[in-house]
């Protein structure tokens, strides 16, 4: 007889940077992206939720030039052979989306939107190929007012997220400031000095790893950093990095102060008058509607890495003073930003539409939160009926519908396995309350309640087994006509 | 001069089968959705979401055999030529989350879990390649207790979707019986009966299309339709066709009558006899929670297409009595539905692991919901503080932080434009209240509210322009002090 083959079973596993998120890490992304969405509410934004997949051609940056598209984006030929990409963000699906439907939409158009986005890049420690950002951006409203609305609602985030004021900022900049800088400085403000001016953008993020000295030879000639690597600079004149260089520390605690730090540095600038004009009117809005220096500060050492910015950007960052484990300070650091980005629907329409935005990262925040022991709130595990005896099935079920109907989150245990095997499922999951009831008790019209929780701090303090076993700590039994308002009482408790 | 290109435009389109879901859609998704999340977490389930992307011999079904996988899936290959596939449902995914972590996991493991899947199919109306689904599921237990849970949980999910009994039943069947009925007329219960098995399920589910006799042609030799295409039949004897064909009417409102019935038709099949005490168990656990025959039913009719149910399966139906545009009446059927799975984890442990769940298609259901007139509660439009004077922004922008310190939406017109193209994008917007303040107004400490709900209304009442003017209807002028009050009154009215 021909040996049999033994069938060929697929692995268990996932892609790298692809994650699960269980029930606990869910739960609090939710509460979060609940508060978030509180706060959008009451701005009167209203929700929107575009397809995972968008033709690459109008996600743009990421165009198939080859056989194959760039890296970066998931992509895939589509049956007619178009390229189609997952989103890598939710801005450019939103501007397909104004796009689309531009005449149809009142404007401004105000929405936010949370979901899943795909990078196609390497995996690491916190970085995923697959993780949901969270956003609200105004499109159609070229004025402060809107950019100042956005700066309020990232203020708002924080705090709906459990933060209190002096544990967060929101720091503001404005890139038509550095643009006046540069113009004065011989960088046209045009599309022949966008390189130029990128460069010094990257210079000024530097300010804190590199500190004054590496960013001025950033600026000028360039730089070799300790490997030896020469890294070009962005080549201004010595009064160009002079100016810049004194432009990184013209903030002021006092926003009015950094304002007129500001008119003096821009001069003449016609482009640097409005960046310090624009940010006159959010002190405006801000001093208005109750929004402190202890909330929302001017701060030019901003600079945000995306290219598209046009005017106001922003960052939102954590403050808490805390160490970490080995008692090192631990820099939160942004969790998430925004600005104002006037080309990106412009793009598909050829004509001027004006746009802002915030967006944070959701487990990016949360695991923020997390560090500063700003803990959300958790569900209540339920309580849990023990299939003690089988031929009680129904009276458990009962029992567990009776207790829904209170609101109470109950479960009957309908796996197999001992009540033994039952209590140790039950602190695996972190049930704090366990009924009980035999057939005697079923005649006796008793349950028996346990506190696990109680019990297992109890079984930590008592000695001996036999101490235990005569007193039966955190166990009572009680009528089974009280059950509902004795369990009640017990989770209250 | 050279003549300068024009720069090529994107076009802003979506790829057929992808679509944007705007705030009244998404909203009411969300209330359908958080619903039956309620109804999990009351009954002890807890949240999970896993990942887009599985690797597609994890998924099974559709196995990469050549360059590329099947049709059906979204897939491409990893940069380390693996093939990753988007999931096609909630289920396999779940199968593998649960094999990957079976020892860390306690068992039952129930967790509910919403989310996009995509079939890469011809989209046509209704159907998407991107859609919703909402799923339960209890892995690990193999007793009817965790089929009763599953059953009772899709009532629920109906009545927290705003059904009444009456509006909906889930309809209860279990493969075991047929498979009883059909060895018992020598359809062995093996692999080796499988085809014939599939065919006589095919075969049923057309009863309501072709009547029993096209039923009993294609549980026989086979049939043609009107077209003259020939289906071959399950070729079953006749004694098998008379069981099989008594099998699809033993029903009876009274669940108690349908398994004495039953009882009779599998006679001393042991598989038979296993379905009927499944359902006698059922009906027991449905009985003591007072879920009754107006909500559950036992169904013989009811056959679930997936192959892979291994016991008891269900389908939630809605029953409204309801005319389309037309005056004929409209079918709405089953919108979800769910069953016992055993063999789904196996296949990658190679030993038991029973399963039993619930899945229903979001849009699909909120669509039957519409079509009854099951409207869930809306969300308020916000109230709209009109730019009216550009000076005034400061005071517009605190009117709308108070409002919002008393939990009511509202926002100031950020965008461009004069006070008749404001009116029409609050009345896009389907804004109720609109708030105007002048500079006199200013002065007085007063403001002025129009009601533009009503206002639209008396329009159509007062016939002359004239009249109009001078009455003012739907506007009225209250004080800056109670601005916050009256407009909470006028809500609320």
């Amino acid at each position: 007889m021909a040996k049999q083959k033994k069938p060929q079973r697929p692995k268990a596993r996932r892609p790298r940077g692809f994650e699960d998120r269980p029930a606990n890490i869910l739960r609090a992304e939710w509460r979060l992206v609940q508060s978030a969405y509180a706060v959008y509410d009451s701005y009167g934004f209203e929700p929107l939720q575009t397809p995972a997949f968008e033709f690459a051609d109008v996600l743009g940056k990421f165009l198939p030039d080859e056989d194959r598209p760039n890296t970066g984006v998931f992509a895939l030929r589509d049956d007619d052979e178009q390229w189609l990409s997952l989103r890598y963000d939710l801005t450019a699906p939103l501007a397909r989306y104004v796009a689309e439907n531009f005449d149809a939409l009142a404007k401004p158009f105000r929405r936010y939107q949370s979901g899943s986005v795909y990078r196609n890049e390497k995996p690491g420690p916190g970085r995923f190929r697959e993780f949901v950002q969270c956003d609200a951006d105004s499109v159609g409203a070229a004025s402060s007012a809107a950019d100042a609305e956005m700066i309020m609602i990232a203020a708002d985030v924080m705090k709906a997220a459990g933060l209190t004021d002096g544990q967060y900022a929101i720091r503001v900049n404005n890139r038509k400031l550095l643009d006046g800088i540069l113009e004065q400085s011989g960088v046209p403000n045009t599309d022949a000095g966008a390189e130029q001016r990128l460069k010094v953008l990257r210079a000024i993020d530097k300010l804190d790893r590199l500190g004054e000295d590496g960013v001025e030879a950033l600026l000028g000639e360039g730089r070799k950093d300790d490997s030896g690597d020469y890294t070009e600079g962005a080549k201004l004149s010595a009064s160009g990095i002079k100016a810049v260089l004194g432009f990184t520390v013209a903030s002021d605690p006092d926003r009015g102060k950094t304002i007129a730090n500001l008119e003096k540095l821009v001069g003449q600038s016609g482009r640097g008058n409005e960046g310090c004009q624009e940010l006159t009117d959010i002190d405006a809005l801000l001093n208005a509607t109750g929004f402190g220096p202890d909330r929302v500060g001017f701060d030019t050492s901003i600079v945000r890495g995306l290219g598209y910015y046009t005017g106001p950007v922003f960052e939102a960052e954590l403050l808490a003073d805390i160490k970490d484990k080995k008692g090192r300070p631990v820099r939160i650091g942004s969790i998430g930003g925004g600005g104002r980005y006037d080309d990106l629907v412009s793009r598909f329409r050829g004509q001027p539409v004006p746009a802002t935005g915030f967006s944070f990262g959701v487990s990016r925040f949360l695991s923020a939160l997390e560090r500063m022991d700003v803990m959300l709130s958790e569900t209540q595990a339920p309580v849990m009926i023990c299939a003690f005896d089988r031929n009680l099935m129904s009276e458990y079920f009962k029992m567990a519908a009776e207790l829904r109907a209170h609101d109470i989150r109950a479960e009957v245990f309908v796996g197999s396995g001992n009540i033994t095997k039952q209590m140790k499922y039950a602190d695996r999951r972190g049930v704090k309350l366990a009924v009980l009831m035999g057939s005697d008790e079923y005649d006796a019209q008793t349950v028996t309640l346990k506190d696990l929780v109680l019990g297992a701090e109890m079984a930590k303090a008592i000695s001996s087994n036999e101490e235990w076993k005569s007193s039966r700590p955190a166990q009572s039994t009680i009528s089974r006509i009280d059950f509902v308002s004795e369990i009640k009482k017990a989770l209250d408790a």
